[in-house]
């Protein structure tokens, strides 16, 4: 935020904005970087890094001092009330010494096409492995180029250190929308004259919340951004998880904030676990505990995993207790690991069981940290593993790296239960954390594969309620804050019915759309209707008929051209499209997949040519709640404060810089770890 | 239900099913019907007609019986562990006679394009103003031709008679999703670096729920149907209100259920009133007195919410108290009015003031009862009435019936504010009821006009917050209960951003698509950026800017074909398709408006070609709630659950068959009404 009063800098600002959408650094409109930017949270006692940036445009509409950065920028701190001071004696550290880099960007799509790229010089310091313990608002002001000035406000937040849940069970249903959990209770369970005979377990939680996912610099995000938002209280940029994004070139020197594990770990040396049926380096589940720019340092953010960040000082999170699920190339020696090395030795090394199918999974020990992999990239989805099985026979996905395929594959359900055992034992009286996603939920909307999008939610719901009544058995229940979000969504809705075998039968494109009927002719839902020969014994909560005459007439408002036909595809997960032979991908784009629906008529796309599949969007997503501190959860708040919310209900906060005292923080632990 | 439990009955409805998405007739799969049908909620004491039919398909794949309905059809009724009696005795009342009537439909749409329709001839019986005091489950059954029987299972809910809200207005924003709300607080509300510097009103809600908004008989819902379930806890069918749907000729004459402000009426003799930006016999505010099949008799509909039902003994509303919107064609004489009599003359025969502008609504006193109609149809939307005003003069739609537009409107809140004035004034101690609802959110998404149905969201939202504050300066906050919800939703959804200069200059459909940004090039929200020579004035919790150079890109999944450049429509509201000369609009369908966003790109629709506007969609709605009660409202419900919700919190119940006796209400009315 530019505290300068004049015209001329909200001249300056409005000549900004208006190249918004292509932008210089996220988070910083002006010549002067403060991250964490102004309006960051923090809690007391999370450790951050602070970086100070100053930008000399070289050319475009911002050129500014010849390309030279100044070098002489200050910067100083001061509790709201109280003394400024510079950040060494603030925090009692060295200086550092000034970093230089260039970057370069687009303006906009003019200047993309043109190839006339805006080049910007910098100087730059980093503070690192910062704390403010006093809750407050605190000011940063950066000055530099002699009258300029850039300020953040933070605010540390005021919270209590009392550990009110022993545990806590985050479930993430990726890319997870209010739109899709209606159209999964409609397929996987009946109604009669309107009123449901059983109900999700979603619709069973006393509390409910919507959460608001958008990135610091961007009004849609991604799963890392979004995840790290849930995970550390902390905003950041679309790729990017556990730091803010710089513009230096090293995706690994950023600066970072602090997570929900390490946090929780160097505070009350509790157990921790992640699950996913996506490959368990994917955004979500390695947020945990990654710290980079970019999500796609795959091997790299799996020693993170292991070993914490080795590059700066930093918490040493452990490594999970538990650690479920896909991405095998990023565990057996080849391209996909860091430095080539045998993660799965590396593991072992720690002490870890290693699992790599379900029937071993299952015999797995409780006492002994765990690490599951069981095919190479995401696993095979609910539909594929459980309906049309023989799919499975096609995925060349061994987590030996071979091209076998993967074919004991567990589910959300057997990760997230063996995972809750294995936690429970581990933590003991210091309770556990676990994050289990159902990954697929968002990965196979953005293919517009809405059935096995659907399915993969009802296997999550299934999962939430498995786990919950696991905990109750186990006599954890009313220990744990269970919570149910998801990290973004997908512009998904139900419109109505088709009648798949009119649709198939008619002869163009505009003769096919009569089959959809809306509003009355939508008619029942046809899922739940049992039909002869066909039964798939997969259950009360999930559909009995896949693949009736009269579907759901269902997508997205963001799309690649796509043919649809509105059926399931029953020979594995849908390609909506291709490359086509004589077209270039790049320069002509992507056209409708030759094989997909052939049946089904052509839509044509909202979306750039050369996107693939469909894309987030902005919706406010549900958060479920029940446990200990449910009440804390209703209402619309940020994704943001799902971070502050647990943290406040596990005692996470420190709002001393002394070293944590004991207290009474109830289930035997009466101290907080040293 | 069928309650046969013989294979021949299963593989029968496995038969029927298979058909469902045309239906003989909804909420009736076998062929005999009761309505209320099988899973039906009732409040204690609750006013309802019960309908019994037996069909006889005459040909098609149910002909039965030779055409020739059963006559002889018995119909039992029994408390749960009691004795089972017949209809006549159970309430004490004559038996009616038998009713015969036949009614035709279309298996399927194969059956429909060769004409070949089915004809059912039936045989049926009425029983008039029932009720049923005590809570408890019941069982109807319906036994003909001998062996058939089809039961229903009714449950008359246990409930407090005590007043614990004095009044309560329900906001109704008709098709708001919570991803409409998330646009809307993005199009109106300035954030930085990711945090809301304000929220919307709705935001600040203590609690929140999820409402289910299906059909009884079908899985997308209208207006009608969905406003009658949140006005009377009873499901119905699509274009119904106040009744199920029955299959006889006459649309007056359908099995009705008691409304909230009937019952208040007759329990506590409020005051109440509806206020809406449609013309006020629309759907949402006339279901609250309507008892119809048909939504489309306009001009009975509003007779009967001046009058109350006629043609049978009912309960008499007294006629609402405020009664603010469009609609005038259904007042003055003419083809739309009842009777083609001129209903501004009954009205003020029966003691209303009478408003058609917004200078008079605003002089109105607050004592007597009001009528404020400003235009014929829809009141025009917020941004032609706030921003795009030169479009009013376009309208013909003075009040008085000419064909002259009406200029001097009121908005939402302007009315709402009055309402509440009049109620409060009129209601005393006996508290109030009112119905507000933004009714151009659903009608302007209908026509794909995102900008104006988001801009009518914000209206709403303000509204709120207006009234809010308007309730605490008269004192009378605590006392209410204030809930803001929609009755279904449209597929909408923000999924990037859009440099609408570069669309407009690329020469291609496909190159105009790579203007739409996504994830990090979905940028920042332009719509809050002050922008030199660009200011409407419209308060701080509107957009300063509609029309910047990156918009969003946003759209539904279910759409006629329409051309998008993702611009405002600055000349009036969107038309996305016409009829094209040379082509037959039934035969051929409708193509895209060449007059619609020319420098956009074409998309093709996935409705069927006659269809002119997107259409609503599965999603649930959110509930929030403030206020006596609030704590009732969080966690995932049905819509007919709203209304139980309300009548628990107004004590509406009528636990006894006696006549109400006085009890402890609080708010100073201390009898119920006789």
């Amino acid at each position: 935020m530019d505290i300068s009063t004049s015209l001329f800098v909200l001249t300056a600002s409005l000549a900004l904005v208006t190249g918004q959408t292509s932008q210089r650094l996220g988070a910083c409109p002006t010549l002067g970087c403060v991250f964490p930017p102004d309006q960051a949270d923090f809690l007391p006692g999370q450790y951050f890094d602070l970086r100070l940036e100053v930008h000399a445009p070289v050319n475009g509409s911002e050129a500014f001092n010849d390309g030279e950065p100044d070098e002489n920028f200050s910067v100083i701190i001061s509790k709201e009330g109280g003394e400024a001071k510079s950040i060494a004696e603030f925090f009692d550290i060295a200086e550092p010494a000034i970093e230089k880099w260039d970057f370069s960007w687009y303006e906009d799509l003019f200047a993309e096409d043109a190839d006339t790229p805006s080049v910007v010089n910098v100087a730059s310091k980093i503070y690192r492995r910062l704390a403010i313990y006093e809750p407050g608002n605190y000011v940063v002001e950066l000055s530099y180029y002699g009258d300029k000035k850039t300020t953040a406000e933070w605010v540390v937040r005021p919270l209590a250190t009392e550990k009110k849940a022993k545990n806590v069970i985050l479930f993430i249903g990726d890319g997870m929308t209010t739109n899709m959990i209606t159209a999964a209770r409609l397929l996987g369970h009946n109604s009669i004259n309107g009123k449901y005979q059983s109900l999700l377990q979603l619709d069973k939680f006393p509390v409910l919340g919507h959460q608001m996912t958008h990135s610091i610099d961007s009004f849609i995000t991604d799963s890392a951004n979004s995840a790290s938002a849930l995970y550390s209280g902390h905003k950041s940029t679309v790729n990017a998880m556990g730091v803010y994004a710089d513009s230096s070139p090293d995706a690994f020197d950023d600066p970072k904030v602090e997570t929900i594990v390490e946090l929780l770990k160097r505070t009350w040396d509790s157990a921790w676990g992640a699950v996913s049926t996506a490959a368990i380096s994917d955004a979500t589940p390695i947020a945990l505990t990654g710290h980079s720019r970019s999500r796609y340092q795959y091997g790299s953010l799996v020693d993170q995993a292991l070993n914490s960040v080795t590059n700066y000082t930093w918490t040493n999170q452990g490594g999970p207790d538990v650690w479920f699920g896909g991405g095998a190339e990023q565990f057996y020696p080849g391209d996909g690991s860091y430095e080539g090395k045998d993660y799965y030795e590396a593991f072992a090394q720690a002490g870890y069981d290693i699992s790599l199918n379900k029937t071993s999974l299952l015999e797995m020990g409780n006492s002994r940290k765990a690490l599951g992999v069981f095919c190479q990239s995401h696993l095979p989805v609910w539909l594929d593993r459980n309906v049309y099985t023989e799919n499975l026979a096609d995925f060349e996905n061994d987590p030996l790296g071979s091209e076998s395929p993967a074919l004991d594959l567990p589910g959300l359900k057997e990760m997230t239960l063996k995972a809750v055992d294995i936690l429970h034992h581990r933590g003991g009286k210091k309770g556990f954390f676990l994050m289990s996603e159902g990954a697929s939920i968002d990965k196979q909307m953005h293919a517009l594969d809405y059935d096995r999008a659907l399915g993969d939610l009802l296997e999550l719901d299934d999962t939430v309620r498995a786990t919950i009544n696991h905990l109750k058995a186990i006599g954890e229940l009313e220990n744990t804050l269970v919570l149910v979000t998801s990290d973004h969504g997908h512009g998904f809705d139900v419109f109505g019915g088709v009648d798949t075998k009119y649709l198939a039968e008619a002869e163009t494109g505009r003769q096919k759309r009569t089959a959809v009927g809306v509003y009355e002719r939508s008619g029942l839902s046809q899922y739940t209707v049992p039909m002869e020969g066909v039964s798939y014994n997969t259950g009360p909560n999930f559909p009995v008929n896949w693949d009736p005459r009269y579907t759901f007439a269902q997508g997205l408002a963001a799309d690649p051209d796509r043919r649809e036909n509105y059926r399931v595809h029953k020979s594995g997960p849908r390609s909506p499209v291709s490359s086509t032979p004589g077209f270039d991908e790049v320069e002509d784009g992507l056209f409708v997949d030759a094989e997909d629906a052939t049946d089904g008529f052509v839509v044509n796309g909202t979306l750039p040519v050369t996107e693939a599949s469909g894309v987030h969007s902005l919706t406010d997503v549900a958060v479920f709640a029940m446990g200990p501190c449910q009440e804390m959860f209703g209402g619309v708040y940020g994704n943001v404060d799902v971070f502050y919310k647990m943290a406040s209900c596990l005692g996470l906060a420190w709002p001393d810089g002394t070293p944590p005292k004991p207290i009474g923080g109830g289930f035997g632990n009466e101290t907080r770890k040293g």
